[in-house]
């Protein structure tokens, strides 16, 4: 009988009566005789609502000030969760992140934990209280309040998980579990039972979006069993570890998409050495996001480069790159919107030569042309027409077998 | 230049657009050159919306549970004021109560302040930074969240300007000031430029209600200069400090007086040492704030003791005391409800006797008969009929000559 620690996010916490809901699902693991840590997020439009009254105020508000505004989202559901559970006859605690013991980088808005210090938390165990803590937040070393940015609360519970060797962390989200491909959109996607964390990795920044990628690094550093569970139905999950000893078999375990990519390519330029690193680190200043980059040398004098980024981020790339134009000294700029991203992934690659090949054939046979290939020891990802991307997808999870009921262990 | 600590209530901070408005009035003392620490209230209705979520889960929260839900509201204003002082061009920074080293004793909702390590603070009016600190709230040693119960936003602002050593404490309001009685139904009613702490606290534990009594109880104990003045006119308010430098030619400083007032009356009860003692912590124990007591002792076997509540109180008062009968061993209870207090307060009285004579001859020529008298060094309470309260305070106002324009310094 070990800890586990629990992690519900703001549409499960949305109201007191889910709130209610929450409490009961945390005393069933209670009475399971596990020590229970719960961390949660801010109740359902509460960080929306400060940020509103932020924006009433100012249009540029300071970094530091937003964390001390938004953090009290979190401490709201962490007191009221926590009287939930004693009124049901547990006794439970609430700590905010800096009582936890969650410190962090002295970096606001998106701060990075850099030691837990658990010894509350593990005292309260040890007297028996269920610890309600609050998720996406800590504080620096310096006593300011900080939050952890995009997906903070899974890393929260992943690193109290890892700080106080709990048998496993939960995610209670709104879905079952991690599934072969998005099932709003693909007929045949398929709840895994398992999945490694480099898998679950390339998939969380392929778009999967069902636990955020930082907290599955962290997982994997530390060693921490996942299961992406839903809040809502008492079915087994997913889980998430080192070695799925499940599904063995299966060379490709998800398939990843999705739209408003755009490619743009800089044509005619330098062949020098810093020519890849003056690019990249200009457009990374102004915030833009590259994802694939692919590079083909025409010449030995000059150099192409193409990359893909979202079609949102496409007027502010070409604004730079014409801004930098003397600096960079290309001859022109082409883009292609209107495209998608289709990944395969599955650790079982690493040994299976020729799952890329099978896959651009599987797309050739369709008719579906590939305008980018990138790929990875565990990933291969292929830039395709947007009007092809579900019939890729489609294609491929049938070709790679992802509708077949895996073998039960 | 000092420092001066200024405090805005709930009201005040109603909104973004008040809020707004707080950060000019900031800005305005900043610019005569003070170094500014502002203590803030929550927002208007944020309090009254954390308690019905709370209700909705439990109708017993735990304490400590509700201190850490309360103290968010303070802390999402904060941030906001910071904010909006911030986009007016001034440099701020926000700190919640454990952040601004207020360290309170280890109780919950009622704490006390036990110290207050100020060199956060300090630290940054030395970097020529405005410091916002939430008001109401503190951590213990144990560091857990604690709030200081009533009034607690007064009490931050006053201890903070104790340990800082500020030039004054301005207490930002509703009202204007200080007024010699209820200007809401006393037409003659005046606010006076200046009042004894003393005064103050007699005034305030009588009903005036602007200011809390531990706030001014604090500043009396740490000779900080305190302004009630209005958040919304740039009038001078009301100076409350040990030596009133004006007025002293004044006996009577102001008129309190409040409603649904009941005496209670306990009858034939055995004249023994412990009988008071055991009274008044029974009702203590059960919450019932008692107000005037009155003992006459009307043979050598028994005494009868009349005390006043609250007409609300009436019903719990009667079950306690029924409760106890047979310990107390009393005859019967009497009870007279439909009164009202009407209390005269001035540090003059001390050096001036007769002032309590001069009180009932006023009420006896109007008709006005007493019902219960109590006096301090500085005060005389009496209990009337509640028809009579408003005519019992004219009459007070215009024999104390309270109307009447100060003279000037």
């Amino acid at each position: 009988m070990g800890i586990i620690v629990q992690k519900f996010g703001g549409t499960s916490v949305g109201s007191p009566e889910k709130i209610g809901n929450v409490a009961s699902r945390v005393i069933q693991e209670k009475q399971n005789g596990h020590d229970i840590v719960v961390v949660v997020s801010a109740m359902g439009k509460t960080t929306d609502h400060l940020v509103s009254l932020a924006k009433e105020i100012t249009d540029r508000p300071n970094k530091r000030e937003m964390d001390m505004l938004l953090t009290t989202g979190e401490q709201v559901t962490v007191a009221l969760l926590s009287m939930a559970l004693t009124e049901k006859g547990y006794d439970a605690i609430s700590f905010t992140g800096w009582q936890a013991g969650i410190q962090t980088e002295s970096v606001h808005s998106n701060a990075r934990i850099t030691h837990i210090d658990s010894n509350q938390v593990q005292q309260q165990l040890n007297n028996g209280k269920i610890v309600v803590v609050a998720g996406f937040q800590g504080a620096s070393i310096e006593q300011q309040i900080t939050t952890l940015g995009r997906g903070g609360s899974d890393t929260t519970a992943v690193a109290l998980a890892a700080a106080l060797k709990a048998d496993k962390c939960d995610i209670y989200t709104d879905v079952t579990g991690v599934f072969t491909t998005d099932p709003r959109f693909i007929k045949g996607a398929r709840k895994l039972s398992a999945i490694s964390y480099d898998e679950m990795l390339e998939l969380a920044n392929l778009g999967a979006g069902v636990l955020h990628p930082r907290a599955v690094e962290f997982a994997k550093n530390y060693q921490v069993p996942l299961e992406v569970r839903s809040s809502m139905e008492n079915e087994r999950g997913t889980i998430i570890e080192e070695e799925t000893s499940m599904e063995q078999n299966l060379v490709v375990r998800g398939i990843a998409f999705e739209d408003q990519v755009t490619r743009v390519s800089i044509l005619g330029l330098p062949n020098e050495l810093t020519t890849l690193s003056t690019i990249f680190s200009t457009l990374a200043k102004h915030s833009i996001n590259v994802d694939i980059i692919i590079q083909s040398t025409t010449s030995r004098e000059t150099t192409s480069i193409s990359f893909s980024v979202k079609t949102s981020d496409l007027e502010d790339t070409i604004k730079v790159l014409e801004q930098y134009k003397q600096q960079l000294n290309y001859k022109k700029i082409e883009s292609e919107s209107g495209l998608s991203k289709v990944s395969i992934v599955g650790s079982g690659m690493i040994s299976n030569p020729g799952v890329a090949a099978e896959m651009f054939d599987v797309l050739a046979n369709k008719g579906i042309s590939v305008k980018m290939v990138s790929t990875s020891e565990i990933k291969v990802s292929t830039v395709v027409s947007q009007e092809h991307m579900v019939q890729a997808v489609e294609a491929l999870h049938e070709a790679f077998q992802l509708s077949k009921q895996e073998a039960t262990v």
